[in-house]
């Protein structure tokens, strides 16, 4: 099968996932306690939740398309995996709703926050299994020729994307606060502009020439 | 019409439809009896049914690509058989949240069962039909000279796989379990990976050559 | 602008609108009085309702694409009510749902009828004024040389179009049943494959010569 | 990263945004006091909120094509901000419905209405911070040469659109309507085909010429 479809379902499926995110931004009743504005500033951990797992699945579609900017085509086991990677990241939009719903409980909240961290370490171990799959199985099918070195460091850099996922996950046991802020420090580190710019150098094959399908 | 659109159409329905299973996935109330991790693990039918349907609407994408890419174009007939196709794939939400509700109910389980099967039963139906109709009724419009043999072989892998989902179904009258265990039998026969390296030898033609629209 | 993005992003708007019909179906509470297999058959005005309107807005998509067909490019109005269709589109699953509420009830069925045959008398009046547009006002962006007979006969069918939409909807005041009727046997008349091959020679220039895009 | 799946994302953002906009249209329950008709008649601020927000993200989806017409291909830095003016789009979903909830209430109606016009400015000035980093930082990525004149007064008419909705934020804290009318003039100021006709010749950069991606 040829990318362009994979691409194109894939980029349906995330963007489906990232708009559904808001569906949990609740409208407070007209006649609520407090008044609105009290009720809607109540909300934070929706909106500290929603922010986190957008910008994360947003820079998990950024990083999609790189890697597969790295084939030629897919095969049935790519497909499989690339759906596999697709369920984690359907499962968001319900672990965010649930961090958000008891980020501030006095019980749960530390199941939610593990739940959280669980479904970015899911969605990450997704990403590794199926880049993994490709850069070591399925030599033929890369764009280019990869030394093994080369592969063994985009695949190493890959997996230490594990680790703070890991913390977070463990992390939730003991409060959900170092849940989020490991979480949101992910994806700021990915997504700051200035960040972004020390990383190129490193990530020059992820980021990728910028002029090849214009 | 060409073939492009029809696929972005048809992508698009199907990626929306497969991020919508994850909405039947609720978050406890916080002050749920039991705790919250009681009430996740309560839930695990809502999971079984989701893992089951997203796997199988991925798998039919897969197919569905495999599909149109043996058209050269398409004409109303087709248009409107990938419609029906489509509307069975918009109601697997709907099914899949009735077993998840009725599984481990005491009335009204087989009913949610025989649907759910017959929802995955119609599915494969409309696939059938608009493949059978693309290969006896229109020949012209194929990529490449199928000889009549070729083309029965490729209808009656079809139409095996209707058989699970009809044992499904009325299976479903026993008990809901054995419609979900055949259905998640079948998402995982297609899916895993072993079992698509046995299987790539005699679908050849379905999963394609992967070269050639790279 | 090019059409590729115009026709990108009215496919998504139309995949989601098709895809949201379906979560007017609701799944009845466990304990549901009188057993889940009534409960499900009290809801057939749900489901006449849902094959009715994903079957008008599949239609609609064939029309739209054979529509975007005859232009070379887009201008800002053409974009603009290109817009007021697909905000048509978009309320179709309100006036759906509106409608299978209403229908079996005794009070407010015929306001629901009107309205949902007024929802699709307006999707016909969009899609009329914008093909008016295109033929009359901006035939620099044609594809090809029409005649203005050629041109008028074209919008003639389409104003023949509007007819039973409107019809449809004055008849809601008498009973909901006329409206119900009415606009499933247009989409009937559309979708039939029988209509279809009747129709095939009178609007050769809709669905066009299959080959050209492949 | 080429442009192509950057426009395929943000179509699928915007037209899941764009049609979610509908849900918030509710259908009152069959025994409703007063009757249906009058239960939808006071749903008014629903469908003016509905419209004003659908023809605003429209209009942005069209501004938003001819932005990325201007580049060649698109960085890292580029990314993420398209990231955040998708996630300011998502949220119209939610403060349309808050909008629409408190327009008439005699509580809340003003922060309902402030956080409305904020969530406009907000889209308004994504927009032009990407617009900007596009015109000024990354010169290297635009299809054509710019002289510094012409890309200052591109960004002064991007930033004189802040206007209109500062002031309709502002003004939300006076009354509401204010903030509906202003949004809904500016919607109407970019939609009118008249207004168009008279822009053309000014904006002739923004929506270019139509022949050359056809």
């Amino acid at each position: 099968m040829g990318k362009t479809r994979v691409e194109a379902f894939s980029d349906g499926v995330i963007a489906v996932a990232i708009t559904l995110l808001a569906l949990d931004l609740h409208v407070p009743a007209p006649d609520v306690r407090g008044g609105l504005a009290r009720a809607l500033a109540a909300q934070w951990p929706n909106y500290a939740a929603y922010t986190v797992s957008f910008l994360t699945i947003g820079i998990i579609w950024i990083n999609h398309h790189a890697m597969l900017r790295r084939l030629v085509s897919v095969d049935h086991a790519i497909l499989v995996l690339n759906l596999l990677l697709l369920l984690t990241i359907v499962l968001l939009p319900f672990s965010t709703a649930l961090m958000a719903a008891y980020l501030k409980a006095s019980n749960g909240q530390n199941v939610a926050a593990v739940i959280y961290g669980a479904s970015f370490f899911a969605l990450s171990l997704a990403f590794f299994t199926i880049h993994r799959h490709m850069l070591l199985a399925k030599q033929h099918l890369l764009q280019e020729h990869l030394t093994p070195p080369a592969r063994r460091q985009i695949l190493r850099r890959n997996a230490v994307g594990l680790v703070p996922y890991a913390i977070a996950t463990v992390g939730g046991i003991l409060t959900p606060y170092i849940t989020l802020v490991i979480c949101a420090a992910v994806a700021g580190f990915y997504a700051l502009p200035s960040t972004s710019a020390e990383r190129q150098p490193l990530d020059r094959d992820e980021v990728g020439d910028d002029l090849d399908r214009a």
